[in-house]
Order: structure tokens, then sequence, then C-alpha cells
């Protein structure tokens, strides 16, 4: 695939997602929003592929949504719109859709966390799985201060980080570091060279490549269960979940190797 | 308006209260709780006034809830009340309502905390946009020590610090320092002296002042959903909300205020 | 009652249950389970003991679940039973509900994490009231480097440290100490050997004391519905629960001794 926004590179079992428009911070346009659901459609049903690793170009993550698409947005609003027909409902809702297909990916998705992290870019970092933040990144929620909301951001900020949090962040347009972030459970570590950085993420993937892929899939979509099922329902939907995994392949080879005492074969 | 328990005073766009009975460590009674709805009320549909701050008098948040109050309750019980018509249901209840009432105003809410926030003080405290701790305060939950229970007050910080900490907080009795709040996230910002207080108070207005004010009380009912809605109806009505709002007179003035490199009206 | 796999002792008003297969390091298989099932009934409506204490014998809390109760399990099915009737179904959901047991007992429930804390050991220390970790405790949910999944685990994972942790411990097999463990909220307190464990025990126990029995059990039940209840109507039971309660024979009591400046009866 040709992508305009976004650079694509195979990493051994790891897709690697460059967010590519340095010149502007990375910032997400429509275009990028389309791409990497292009991107992330692929790997729903791909678990050659066990992570996914989003990062931004030079040295920033994401600087937010591309105020330039939304000015493209309003120059075709008719203004006789509905405000769920309206161009700006469109452009703002396919955002979210965006972080929830994300959010439900079945690999391990990592972001590394440098520069600008702002808005949307903030939203995306918030449904990683590991989160590697360097020291001098800048975290913050800036919309009200332009005097729109961080609507499709917010919730994935709160699951994140809880209300308290939240409100903060969103209501004084705070801006926040690495340390903070760790802090916060926002990112999980802290790097202080864009060589840490490689190197913690190397590992990241060194400790992933023990984990077999079916499992992790099949665990990752449990852990997004928890905090909308009954803990009943959830228990013995697990308990079939389990049911299933111990008779399958992975766990027949996991426990073999273990017995055998080698690595099993998905961490060779 | 003529309080006997609370101060009000106005401070430029913000509105500060000051819980005001230091005779008993500003411990809330009946009528104290009757004045803090009075001025939420009044808060409600008034944007004029972007922040709420809560603080007590010389230096104590809140003791709690006044046990006097609680003995006149009972020497007006009726043997044969039901417990929904007695009225200790009726003044417990009504804490409950004044705390979620402060919980979902369109104000910023700002709550400095020194001395005693115990009870009642810990579960307003816990409804904070931004809480402010004091190294020296003393926070906790005392009331099972007594042989009553933190009815009113367990949700909000169940909410606030999820049920983990909440449950070694309720049921130990157990104390803890400003320095333990920030780590738990009750409050967000440690203080060592009043004058520090007061100054990190000015600056977390200084920033509030740059949030637009509608935008602001968008953003925050939004953050309120999030815990309770569904995540595509949530991001359904998000994108509502930012379509109304990026059409609106705040959206107007901050993002031509940012191409013209000033300060947008609301900041000046 | 003699039990083979824990060892039961009681301790003024708590009761001290041993998880005692030292030789696997306390690994949880079915007998386990059910001895600890019985245990859990007998207190469920004892409040003569105020306190569970869960350890593991030999400084070492539980290594998770005994690989071999697993093999036992597999040669029993009937390689046409549906995933419901199968006996991994069985094996697996009987510790969900051992943990659930565990965590709505009215009791406070204070784990002791020394050494290895996987698995499931991880899932039962998450449903403590208190947990106290020793620094050199190694905790972690390695269940998918075995092509297995943490099926009746995570959701309390979830429960106690939020999605964003869980999802990395989950996903990615880390292993973490005592000190990271408090850090994310899953243990309260730190200690450097085992003497200061016992008198952070002791202390913990000390505070208990001075907390109503009933009122203790009354507000544990409160905080388990926070996270599930509509707020308005959890705040109106909660009045109703204080209505009752502040009429009852701990808040006389509770009340008469503040007043008369002496202990109340529970806490002598």
């Amino acid at each position: 695939m040709n992508y305009q926004t976004i650079q694509v590179t195979e990493l051994e079992f790891a897709l690697q997602v460059t967010l590519n428009r340095p010149q502007y911070r990375n910032a997400m346009n429509l275009q990028m929003v389309q791409e990497l659901r292009q991107v992330f459609a692929q790997l729903e049903n791909n678990l050659k592929y066990r992570a996914l690793i989003l990062r931004g170009a030079e040295h920033h993550f994401c600087a937010g949504g591309d105020i330039k698409d939304m000015a493209h947005a309003g120059s075709q609003m008719d203004s006789e719109s509905s405000p769920s027909s309206n161009p700006f409902y469109e452009l703002n809702r396919a955002f979210g859709t965006m972080i929830e297909q994300a959010n439900h990916l079945p690999q391990v998705v990592i972001c590394l966390l440098e520069g600008a992290v702002m808005g949307g870019g903030f939203g995306l970092a918030c449904i990683s799985d590991l989160a590697i933040a360097s020291r001098q990144c800048q975290m913050g929620l800036p919309e009200t201060t332009l005097g729109v909301i961080p609507a499709q951001i917010a919730p994935f900020v709160v699951q994140r980080i809880g209300l308290t949090q939240a409100r903060r962040l969103a209501l004084l347009g705070q801006r926040i570091s690495g340390e903070e972030a760790v802090n916060l459970g926002i990112a999980h570590t802290l790097c202080e060279t864009p060589a840490e950085m490689e190197q913690q993420l190397k590992h990241a993937l060194m400790d992933l490549k023990k984990c077999a892929p079916q499992a992790n899939a099949t665990t990752k979509a449990l852990l997004h269960r928890v905090n909308s099922d009954n803990i009943n329902t959830l228990l013995d939907q697990a308990a079939n979940d389990f049911a299933q995994a111990v008779v399958g392949p992975e766990a027949m080879e996991g426990t073999t190797a273990f017995l055998q005492k080698r690595h099993p074969q998905w961490a060779k």
C-alpha cells in the first residue's frame, strides 16, 4: 500500500506505523485517520503481527487535529445542515471510530510518546497496551482554550486515568511532562533519550515474544469487557474461554515446552 | 444574600465560598448544607462565574458532620417512623444531594484542603476538578470508629480514588496526609505553606481563564457521562456537541484569535 | 476442621488462613480452593471475626494454579464435552467463585504478600481491603507465556488497578516488585523484612479494632455497590443504611463513648 500521511514498516512480528507529517508535528487530518483505519483493518484478523507500534516522525508523536481540515469542513457546510449530518460531525466522529478500532485490535499496541502529544495524539496514546514516554514530551488537552471541546478524546482519557485527573487536564488546559504522565498512568515507563526509548521498545518486544499470540488476543478481549459486563457473566465467559484455550494448540505447545524446559515455538 | 455558616466572596470570574464555623473546625450542619445548596443553585445557570472555590475558615477545610445536628434529628424521631421517613434519613440524604449538586456544576470547582478534611469534608473534596492540598492536612473517614457509616461520602471516595484505596480508608479509619492524598489522586498538587496555596490557586485561575466558559461546561458534562454511558452512544453525542461548539461564538473567537496571535476575549 | 492444604489459626478477633503447600510455593489446587470456600462460608455470617488474614507458608504467598490439577482435569475430559460442561470449565470457574466469595466477606481482608504472588495468587491479592507487600515479592500474570489465559484473575486485576496497568501486566507477562505493586495500588504499604511485615499487620489490626464490626460490614457492602449502581439509587440506599445504623447499638455505644471520652466496647 502507498500511504501519504503515515509510514508502515514491518519489524519481525510487529507492524510499525509512523505518523508522518513532521512539518505539522504529525497533526492528524482526515486522510491520516482514513489511512490508519486501513492499516488497522488489515491487522484485525492477522495474528501474524503480534504488536502494533505507533510513533511519530522526527520526535513528535502527534500535535492533535489539523485545523485546516476543520476549515475545509466548514466551507462544505450547508447552513441548513442538522448537527448530525453536518461535516464537522462526520469529521469528528471518524476520529473516535479510529481510536475505538485501535483500542480493540487483537495485537499489543505500543505507543512511543515524544515531543507533542496533544489533543487527538493524547487520545490515541490512551488506548495503548504499553506506552513509553520521553521525559521531555508535552501532553495536554488544549481544546477549550480554542473554544472547542475534546469530544472524541475525553472518553479515552477518562478510561485511561479516571475522572479525577481527566477533569483537571481537560478543564484547565494544563500540560504535563513524561514524568507526570507515568505518575498518572498515561504511560508505563519513562526514558531519558531516544536511544533509551529504542532500548525499552526492544525489551518490551522480547517480553511480548514469550506470550502466545492467540492467548494474548483472547485475554485482551476479556480485559475490555471488565468495566461493562456483570462480574458473574464475565467469569462464566472467561471460564469458557479458558476451557477452549487449554485444549488448543498454544496450551499444548506451552505446557509441553515448559515440561521439556525449552522455549515454546512462538518464542523462538 | 445573608449566610450564617458560609462566607461568599466574588473574585473576578470566580465565586469563593468559605465554610465558616471555625469554632467547630467548619463541621457541616444542616444549615450549612442548605446554604451551600442555595449558592450552588445560583451557579447552575450562571457562566459569568467560571470557577467555584471551596475552602474553610482558619485553616481547616471541614471536620465532617456536626454531631449536635444528629442529636437534634434523634430528638425529633417518632419511634414508629419507617427508615425512609425518619429524620436521620432526610438529614443524611440531603448531604449527598448537596455533593451531587456540586459535582455537576458547570463551573470548575477548586478545593483548598487544609487542616481537617474529615468525613463529609473528605466527600466534598472528592468532587473537585482541582484540589490543592497542604502537606499538613489530615484526611480520613472516621465514621465506623463511632459506630456509624460514611453513607453519602463513600460513593464519592470510590469514584475519586477507586475501590482499592477507598476500602482501606473506610474500613480501617486510617488518616492520611496531603502527600498521600496527592499520591492517591484525591488532590492534584501539594503545597507547603498557606502562601504557596494562594500562589497555586492564582496560577490555576490564570490557566482556567484561558479556557472558554461554555466549552468547559460542555466538556465537564461529557466527562461525567463516561463511566455510565456506552462508548458508542457517548462518542455520537460528543460529535454532536463538537459540531455545535465548532460553529458557535466561542470557537469563532478562539480560532480567529489563534490566527491573529492574540488572546481570545474570554482570556483578557 | 481438619484441612490439608491450609492452616487456620485464631488471633483474637481475626482468623488467619495460611496457604500451606510450601513445596509448591503454595500453588492452588482444587482442594485448596474447596477448603478456602469452606472457611469463607463460616465467616460470612460470623462477625465475631472482624478480619481475615491471608498469607502463605514459608514466605511465598501463592505461585498460581497447580499444573497437575489441570492435567488431571484433562484426563477426565470426554472428547465430546461441550466447553461449559468440560472439567476445565468447572476447575477454572470454581476459582473465580472462591475469589468473589472472598471479595464480599463482611470482614476486613488483609493479604500479606511475600515471595511469589503469581496468577491466581495475584488475583486473590486483588480483593484484599489491605495488602502489605514485601519489597522482594514478585507479582505477575504469566498465563499467556504458557499459552493459556488469566481467565478468573484478569477481572479482579482490572477492578484493582484499572485497565491501563492490567493490559500491560497481562499481555507482556512482566513481573513487578513490591515497590511497583504499591505504586500501582495493588498493595497499600511496603515492608523491608518479615519482622516489619508483622509489625505493620499488628498496627493495622489495632486500627481495625477501633472500627465497629457491623458498621464496617455495612460500609464494605456499600463500597461494593458503587461501581455498578446508579448514584441516586445508591445514595438513597446509603441513607437508609445510615438511618438504621444511627439508631442501632453500635452508634449508641460509639457516640456515648465519644462523649464520655472512653473507648467504645468493641475497641477494648
